[in-house]
């Protein structure tokens, strides 16, 4: 695309081009430093780097395209909206979770000073007119899972139209019961905003296209146990965050060629690092592009990640939903079960993500673990004192970092860090 | 009782001796410069002076003896925990929220720095051995109210019998089926500790008891709506903390005496403070005892509080349990209904409390209102915001305050105070 097309559509969308241009400048900058100065790449490296290159760009002239043929288009902040429906109805959904330090003053006149930066950032990014995926959304789809995701949703659904998904805090049989209703309210949503009826049949398709985008993304985590580490945690990391706003069935078949040339490089016994690199796990709160700095400090650190724990990584593709049931009633079934696996720190209590982690951290022969904590984060702060316990039961080293999106304390972290991976060569 | 009775019950508690007589030293100083210091104080107030002389004493006395007849003891930290239901399971109901900064480091060990003062404070006192309720619990309610207090449960059941109740996060009907059903599984719970199965005839009987101090708390309310103020903010908080432990027959009865000397003096034009006094409503986080500083600050800064919005005031009183039911699937179903009015700001949205603010305001004569909001308390941030906004709306002044537990803010706030009770006089 042209500059000017480029210009074009984001004046249409009403962002604020000066600002934009600033952030695209940031950026690209960030980008080419984190991630193009990375060393034996993989080839099928070149679609992250051209998707990213276009990520206000073409994706989102696609998206105006589907736009003017009639789609709607679903925005959305955690894994707990299911994409199956979203896409059973016809409409395409675009995961908003932003992982840039944005708007944050603007955003502290919505939200208290004490919230994580992701929800600043996607404040913020909205009362600065800066993402032109968030101004593409037709319905923003919230839930109740973190008190500060719940309650700044209360304010943001007075500048775009919302709809609040409840998520329950325990997993009892009436929270399923009460989950099961929810889909069933999220499904009357899509059939009013898109007036297509979610059949059968579309449901069963769009549960395919989406267990099929699990299952490329199952197949690179699988790859990553092999020593040495075939791909950089940090194009591991950019390949989930793009998932979640790339066309799925494009994404789908990129990532599965991608696999095929990573089944290469391991059966001729090549990776991005020396074996023997200490390997970690990276655990905790999402990353949402471009919160790079942590993986960044890590991979510069002289240990490779070979997996992420988060939202952004294996807590939304572990669980596959049944393909079986052929009605839609077993199939709301088959997604309620599916989404109520997810071990999100919001459940009372989670016990099986301590269990999940240490398997996890075993099946990728990590040598530790490293929890990423969002600074102002209750749920997860609460988790990493949990998880850091059943590490030290389990005899796993562990980590426990709490940051935020800015960049000043990089040179403590990267200390940190340094130290950390000095006690697993 | 005698000291050395006292000595002899909190050892066979296991208190921390020592700690625990520091902990009464202070409790009694501040008492004494917050309390005994105030002019033009109720006779009835005397009940006040012993009951909180006594709080760790005869009370805890009490609290043995009804051990020692087979009576269990259920410890609360939140008003939604029916105490209907367990006081017709022959159970005693008190309220642990507590409010003193003790065993903070020891509290640090099991919940994030970034907790608020009221759940370290709990946290703390247990591991610190500090309060002689507490240890005197058979079982202890926790509820998923915030995202603090749901994960601090877990670690803190590893201390003490739970029984976690869900509290739902919206007020749909299938919310209120949630409630419902988890009204029922504490019912269980507690004929599992007592032993005793729960009758209609014994819940009726118990709701009546508990309508009844809610009822002589109303009066109360509705008593200081007069100019000049017939009683100080801080006696009345005060009430409204004892409301949580003392036996609610014996409170009811005192109570309803008080308000029957604050009539007289209405009746004469008498008050605490001189009419054209500042008349301000408190609003926001619930004030465990002893946590009178706020409260404090304001009253000597030449203004009267006139009402508490919050869960240790009219929050946990407004509503009556509707006693027309006969039968105990009736009854379930108005507890569930009078307990789910609760305007908490753990729910989305949450839009009556700014309407009941702002009613009670008006109730009330109050000339302004002060949110107080505790530090690292995400739901009441967000809606501090939100009330100012509302109070804007409505025209009546407004002062965020958000604060913690220790006094190194004391002199800030109190010159906040002061500037904004000047602009009111
Ligand atoms: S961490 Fe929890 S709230 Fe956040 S995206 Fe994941 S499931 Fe949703
Ligand atoms: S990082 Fe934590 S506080 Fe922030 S949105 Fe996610 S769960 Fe909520
Ligand atoms: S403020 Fe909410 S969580 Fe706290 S005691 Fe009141 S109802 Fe419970
Ligand atoms: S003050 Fe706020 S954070 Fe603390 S327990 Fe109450 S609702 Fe939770």
């Amino acid at each position: 695309m042209s500059d000017a097309a480029h210009k074009a559509m984001w004046e249409k969308l009403d962002l604020d081009i000066e600002a934009h241009d600033g952030l695209l400048a940031v950026l690209g900058k960030f980008y080419g430093d984190i991630y193009l100065s990375q060393e034996g790449r993989l080839k099928g490296a070149e679609y992250l780097d051209f998707v990213l290159s276009e990520v206000h760009g073409l994706r989102i002239k696609e998206i105006q395209d589907a736009k003017a043929a009639g789609k709607k288009i679903v925005g959305t902040f955690c894994v707990f909206v299911p994409e199956e429906l979203t896409l059973a109805a016809g409409a395409v959904q675009v995961g908003l979770c932003a992982g840039a330090k944005a708007g944050t003053e603007l955003a502290e006149t919505l939200v208290p000073r004490g919230t994580c930066d992701l929800i600043k950032s996607f404040v913020g990014f909205k009362l600065a007119r800066l993402c032109p995926y968030t101004e593409s959304c037709d319905l923003i789809v919230g839930e109740t899972t973190c008190d500060g995701k719940k309650k700044a949703y209360e304010a943001f659904s007075q500048l775009a139209n919302m709809h609040i998904m409840e998520v329950p805090q325990c997993k009892a049989p009436c929270d399923m019961t009460l989950f099961r209703s929810e889909l069933v309210r999220y499904k009357e949503a899509l059939e009013k905003l898109t007036g297509n009826a979610i059949t059968a049949a579309a449901l069963a398709e769009a549960t395919k296209v989406v267990n099929a985008k699990r299952r490329a993304l199952q197949r690179l985590s699988a790859l990553r146990a092999a020593d040495p580490a075939p791909i950089s945690g940090r194009d591991a990391l950019l390949i989930n965050q793009i998932s979640f706003y790339d066309d799925p069935v494009r994404f789908t078949a990129k990532i599965n060629e991608l696999c095929d040339e990573i089944e290469a490089r391991v059966a001729a016994g090549q990776g991005v690092a020396p074996k023997k690199t200490p390997r970690l796990l990276l655990a905790g709160c999402p990353m949402a592009v471009p919160n790079w700095k942590l993986p960044y400090l890590i991979e510069s650190s002289g240990a490779v990640i070979v997996g992420e724990e988060s939202c952004i990584g294996e807590r939304n593709t572990r669980d596959l939903t049944d393909e079986t049931p052929a009605d839609l009633d077993g199939m709301l079934d088959a997604l309620a079960a599916r989404y109520m696996q997810i071990d999100c720190a919001c459940f009372t209590p989670n016990d099986e993500r301590l269990d999940n982690i240490a398997a996890l951290a075993k099946r990728l022969g990590a040598d530790g673990v490293v929890h990423y904590g969002l600074l102002f984060c209750q749920p997860y702060a609460h988790e990493a004192m949990k998880v850091g316990k059943a590490m030290a039961a389990a005899g796993i080293p562990y980590l426990a970092i709490e940051t935020d999106y800015g960049m000043e304390d990089a040179g403590q972290l990267k200390t940190r860090v340094e130290a950390f991976v000095e006690t697993l060569a």
